[in-house]
């Protein structure tokens, strides 16, 4: 009845959306190591750290050595919010770049003391500049379908906000549920809408996890032809100014039912869980996602 | 694109199912106002207890008190394995009796010590003996997707195994994936057949969330046209015959997605996770659910 994908793209998000808020410092030779197993497992795309004040994130104050040790097969992704950052990134030998912006006004003011428009009017010549050398540059579009403080976002405002990125040539969109309130109805819908405004960009899936609707909510992306999903190993991470918005979407548990569905995605979950082992011993929490637990269960 | 049920029905199975496996006793009084709060809460359908041997379920030796104290408005099922336990189920007062078996013959065995067919020629006379005297019966059909000794079960088989039931004049049909494997594209094919091949029958689907894609299963399932799922509040139970099996869905987390579709369910939400509250201090592990977090969150 539904034609799904054969073959999904995982842009794993763990090492920087994952990590960026444990309060303890995990050492940047830990982090080398998680990164690398990761690739190891598979893993082609990944958000490797950001460039931002190590006075707000001090977990990313060790970005340049991140960026300059990892290997740059693939799609390798470092998060910036302002000219300084991509600078430093740039400098650092970053080739593909994150930047960020919320569909409300509200969220992006608590994030970045910005108005939505003001943050674009900010972006754009950082994005058109990008562009004109060659870098690949993905936006991450975050409260796409709720806000926590201004509760339902338009679809038809998520998907203007969409055009002006690709009116500035972006290669990538990734359109995030940043509390993980959207149902399937919701994913489907508005991914729909998505494929069909902007066939010609790359299109990605960011699903929290906070009411247990993340899987169900791929799934649904999925049926509406969506073939890129971010998630995190170990479902690792949150949003510190999103109220509620704890858990990424866990990796291992997106790769299972992509396999489970006949997808491929040329990820090997064993060693994918065997990379989510070696970071867990410098994480807060316990990490108990259903693919996680079983792996160490048939230890 | 889909036409999802308007109306959903959940069958609450945490006093039973749920709580069956907690090493620790649960005082009678205690489980009384959790299924008290859970009818509050507007749950309709519930397994209220088993009666099976206290040699082997101690946590079930009280379903006399239980059946005899429990208002039998809606649709209160208690558990039977045999002539014994239906009997006893009868007298204490119990309108609606439940019966189990598994298509898988190594599950069925390990189980109850029986072939499937074994059970089957069992349950045969028990059964048209219910129905002769107009109590309400249901099948739990178990591992009707994956069997944790033999692997892949074939959905025809589920299927005749389903027919017989069918052919004795039973009224519910709640068929679980025991092991929490199967894929939504396996929910939505079995469950599509299965509605076509029984469209007289109450068709109910029970998953576990073992790999996390219980509720994407129950979305599928939805497009597939059920309308009624076995959920266990906070997500209580498990199996302790099929390894692995860790965690029932929680009724919370299906609800909210349910209300999120637009679907009714006649369930408030805050009592649902008020009724949970009221039995997490009597088992053995936090509860960590997502509305049920979201819930404590707020207090």
């Amino acid at each position: 009845m539904f034609s799904l994908p054969n073959k999904v793209t995982i842009i794993e998000v763990g090492p920087r959306d994952g990590l960026q808020n444990e309060a303890k410092l995990v050492p940047a030779e830990k982090k080398l190591e998680f990164i690398h197993a990761l690739q190891e497992a598979g893993i082609e795309e990944m958000e490797l750290t950001s460039f931002v004040s190590p006075k707000w994130v001090p977990q990313m104050s060790d970005s340049k050595e991140i960026v300059s040790a990892v290997q740059k097969t693939g799609r390798q992704f470092v998060l910036t919010p302002n000219e300084k950052g991509i600078a430093s990134a740039l400098d650092a030998g970053a080739q593909a770049v994150a930047v960020f912006v919320g569909v409300s006004d509200a969220f992006n003011k608590k994030n970045i003391n910005k108005t939505t428009a003001e943050s674009m009017e900010t972006l754009k010549p950082l994005v058109l500049k990008l562009k004109q050398d060659g870098v690949f540059v993905r936006a991450c579009i975050s409260t796409a379908f709720y806000c926590p403080f201004e509760g339902a976002v338009m679809p038809d405002d998520t998907v203007s906000l969409c055009r002006q990125f690709t009116e500035w040539g972006i290669d990538e969109l990734s359109v995030a549920d940043t509390i993980g309130m959207a149902s399937p109805k919701e994913s489907y819908d508005l991914f729909s809408q998505l494929a069909e405004a902007f066939p010609s960009v790359m299109l990605t899936a960011h699903f929290h996890d906070t009411r247990k609707m993340a899987i169900a909510n791929i799934y649904a992306a999925l049926q509406a032809g969506i073939s890129r999903f971010d998630s995190s190993a170990g479902g690792l991470g949150g949003c510190p100014f999103a109220p509620g918005a704890t858990g990424n979407v866990a990796t291992e548990d997106v790769v299972n039912m992509l396999h489970r569905l006949g997808i491929e995605t040329g990820i090997d979950l064993d060693q994918l869980c065997a990379a989510v082992e070696k970071i867990e011993p410098y994480v807060s929490h316990p990490i108990a996602t259903g693919m996680y637990t079983l792996f160490k269960n048939r230890k």
